[in-house]
């Protein structure tokens, strides 16, 4: 069971890699909501590889198509379906390796999960292609939250060693953060962009990839969003952020950094400002205590691991013969899943705050 | 909507601080299962206060009582409800300081939420009283699992500045986890245990709290459990996680610092081992591709948040005066929630596993 | 799994007729709404055995304690969960016939599902008992109703052969609806109801049981709640009924006979009433088209079947023996369980209704 | 909300009747389960219109397409989607009658749930059409469950007034089952299905409708199925029933008429039989007690209301104008949905059985 999520809005997400289509069906939409088709299709082209040198040459037109749930230019209040069928698939190449699991990859598990049944294809459903689906969502949803003024954007904390500085809480405005979000590789210091892109190049050359972390930011969440417990912001946005195959870790506010923390440090002190709001001094906590909004900007970053889909011969097993074997992957493959990566956790932010609103 | 919880089984959870009782609903155990009320109450131990000098000197007897459920020592199938009654509350103390935020804690994101309804004594809902109903049911489902030879245990990676190795995989054994999962402050590292206590003590004299990292590892978990997308393991496991108010980052395997890694370095290649078997030369993905278990040891890090109760004054404001205030928090407090954390964190892996399978 | 029911409030049911409680948590509620204790003991009281020479002489105080989601006389947003204790059980009497399969009852059906693990004192958790919880849980649901004008009344439509006609549309009004669910044995007609009165007494004598029906109406439900498919009213009203053990169907308005009727019959036609509101001139669809409220009354029968517990000696099988057997059953029992499921079926109505706005 | 359903499997229903597309997702379907796609598109055709003098004789072709979860014949364990194409439509008919909310449809009740916003072509989502992708479903979970020896099969029981006896137990054997499961218009006794025939063609002459009920029988449906309370095998089949717009009434065994009995000839007393295996003399509950199943033929009726959609003239309101009209349904309609509605009905049993297996 894996494809059906959510409470006040439900997604459920479906496709392989080279079958027929992927998609996504959401279920709860208000009806009369405007959608913005060119909207989504920007989200969904800052997904789409082929862009840059820095992101495989493949061309997915990603291109999707609404079944349902949209009728004259408008939500209807019934579920919204929309599909992207597959192209561009070469399935060929998978049948020589079907049996080699790659590393790194979910082959194995999957292999085992599904008793082989499974649609070995490019990842099958296991496919980073799968988070089209959830752009396509994330964008909907996104649009409806920016009807609200909360407005979602991203900046690349790092890649590999080249590090930049968290969001500067004082710093951080909405301007900015839109600004961010619609640039190709958004990142806040010039000279960071440039070490990071040289990096990236580099791995490229060598035949390998390079991970790196994400740092995302939502404006103007007013308090009391989230459930104690089970439906926290923190679990509802981790648990999706995990459902994205290259994440490995997720962190609020100050994060693991605050394991170094006393609490006469951690503590974000209440003021009253200048416009008679409470607000804190400073945001360790994210935006978020006991699971639940503070008015103070949401901040999270993610792990993103490298592309587990390198041109480097690697060791791993034959599943079929049981024997151990040599893995040369041919194809087009991303230097550094980063900067494609970015949309897709803004979407999974947009997604789980609409469910909690 | 906070308290339902889960798909194979499903928790609910209820209940404040100072209340009459709290509370949890396990559905869908299987009939049969011996109920180790013993073994129950030992987990509940690890976690209550009042053990050690490291810890609130409140004596909580976190005693149970299981209503439901259970018959002639054996699960009956049906839902399975224990309360917890609560007793040694000082309400009062709590009047005085009902308006003032507490920094660190959900006060005022509870406030906004429920409008100002919630029962604020000691925390209500947000108590971290509220991880004991979590550590009965993880007791329930640990049980079930190491029945299945599965092993769940932790150490205290770091407390403050003060910061142990991570697991080594060529080093984890299911007896060392053992005895890890019965020590009251569990470290790998003597000298290391030493310096964190010493910390902890320290912060305690100045009326402070601290922080830290818990690192937790299962062992014998099967390939193949666990789904694609949104109910993928780490998904499960990390929702949960953050569920429990003092996280505030969880990471799998290099977590973070795969960020930092080459596809090269952190693909974990595969062989056959000796006994035929499929494993993987590394565990940088923490035992889990694709969502779904590989086999390795299932490896996780969560950060906890230094007590945000702590004896030194603070600035805050005065919710009903809309005024800046001072706020002076009596009682008896955890200068470092960590060691008692720890069994909470195992109970969370539990479930979600049992979930799962 | 049985015990988790809900999408806008979530109701978590637990308990065995002769364990220490049984329970129900009701997750969702809004804050602040007062919880008139009086009002849920009286509905609590409507279905209480013991008060009058129809139902079994068995006192059961069903006095409910609020456990937690209460405070200041309201709720605070969180889970609310209420225990009522088990007392005067007479647990020996069930040591005896543990083997033997009551006929009508679940035991059989019960010790396959749970291999014989399940708690059969009093039927355990299938016992009619624990429509007490449900009694509550619908109590607290109603008052929210009725703040909102929405009315819930019941007439027993008929006992065994006994009849009375349907609710007459026309003369449907809050007032005489109210006056119902006021009455021990609700019934239009009196003459019915003596009856009705009369045939149960006869079966009593009988050392045998009776069945019935019941008709109930909802008052003043907006237009628009429900959705189609899997969420319609019928679909959640009717899931919800056959939850309770002793109901073998449900119709809405002209429910079965509509299957006898033309369309030019059956299609209830609009009109502009006199105060500009849409109504139509009948009620065939029982309030519901497509599977959402169209502004009239809601209307809806549930058949009930005879209690199975009767005096007379009744075969059976002896499950552990594996042989045939016969069972006489001692103890009281309900001669006609009608009038004590009228509280429980509009508790239903109520639920199922507040889990749609 | 309206189009997410389950626990073990997990539907997701979409589309409008003059939309792109129709369609369903189901999640949760076992890896390697063979599917036979003339088996479903026997069941679609079933369903399907203009095949008979006795329905509409508008051609939909309802062929499908799966999209995904399908691979090498088999599913994939990951979500199988399916979809089909809308043809055919002639949705300038609407324009002119859109503001006419037509008796016995859901117009005025969809039009005021969705503010006007949904898509009032055919219907919509609330569309018969709608029935399809559940018969979709259907199919490959009662290929599941013959796979198990499990059979589901209906006679139609009553048109109008012309009633044929329920299904006789003794009589009742897996291969008339599967002989009427076939059958395009299964009635048990032939002087019967030629009263009915006459009775629609009548209505048809008249430019009415006629409604029915249908009793279905499932064979070999092992005890212990279901639970109590929530998920019971009749709270699960009834919530999915009342799902289809057109069906009133829902009954278990004796249904309304165990009303009338007193509990010595109600309750189904168990023996051994020759094979030592425990059953029931009679069957007034249906082959579910304690909402388990117990081994008995599962018997279940629905009653249908008559198609809507009638010729004659009716008088309505006009929405916009907030006045009295008159409303000529011009097209093509079936004068019986019964037996179009046959198939639909089994489809809806085999998904709730599988559900809870």
């Amino acid at each position: 069971m894996s494809g059906v999520w959510g409470n006040n809005i439900k997604l459920s997400i479906f496709g392989e890699s080279h079958g027929k289509a992927i998609g996504i069906t959401i279920d709860g939409l208000k009806p009369g909501i405007e959608i913005n088709l060119d909207y989504i299709k920007n989200q969904m082209q800052r997904r789409a590889p082929g862009s840059s040198a820095l992101s495989t040459p493949r061309k997915e037109g990603d291109n999707f198509e609404i079944l349902s749930g949209f009728f004259n230019g408008k939500t209807t209040g019934t579920p919204l379906c929309a599909v992207i069928y597959n192209q561009n698939t070469i399935s060929k190449d998978y049948e020589i390796t079907k049996n080699l699991m790659r590393p790194g990859h979910a082959d194995y598990a999957g292999h085992v999960k599904y008793n082989g049944f499974n649609d070995y294809r490019g990842g099958g459903h296991f496919s980073g292609r799968l988070t089209a689906p959830i752009v396509f969502a994330g964008a909907v949803c996104r649009k409806i939250l920016e009807n609200k003024n909360i407005i979602i954007g991203s900046h690349i904390k790092s890649i590999g060693e080249i590090k930049e500085n968290n969001f500067d809480l004082k710093d951080l405005e909405v301007e900015k953060l839109i600004e961010l979000s619609k640039a190709e590789f958004p990142v806040l210091d010039y000279k960071s962009k440039e070490n990071m892109v040289e990096s990236i190049l580099k791995v490229k050359e060598e035949g390998d990839s390079i991970g790196g972390v994400i740092e995302t930011a939502v404006l103007n969440l007013p308090p009391g969003i989230g459930d104690p417990f089970f439906n926290s912001i923190e679990s509802t946005i981790s648990g999706l952020l995990f459902s994205i195959p290259a994440v490995k870790g997720v962190e609020f506010g100050a994060g693991f950094d605050i394991g170094c923390m006393k609490g006469s440090e951690a503590n974000d002190e209440y003021f009253i400002d200048k416009n008679k709001k409470i607000k804190a001094r400073s945001n360790n906590n994210g935006g978020v205590t006991g699971g639940i909004t503070n008015g103070m900007p949401l901040i999270f970053r993610a792990a993103i691991k490298p592309t587990p889909s390198i041109s480097k011969t690697q060791n791993t097993v034959d599943i079929e013969k049981k024997k151990n074997a040599i893995l040369k992957i041919k194809g087009r493959h991303d230097p550094c899943i980063v900067p494609r990566a970015v949309p897709v956790i803004e979407a999974v932010a947009a997604i789980a705050i609409l469910n909690l609103i």
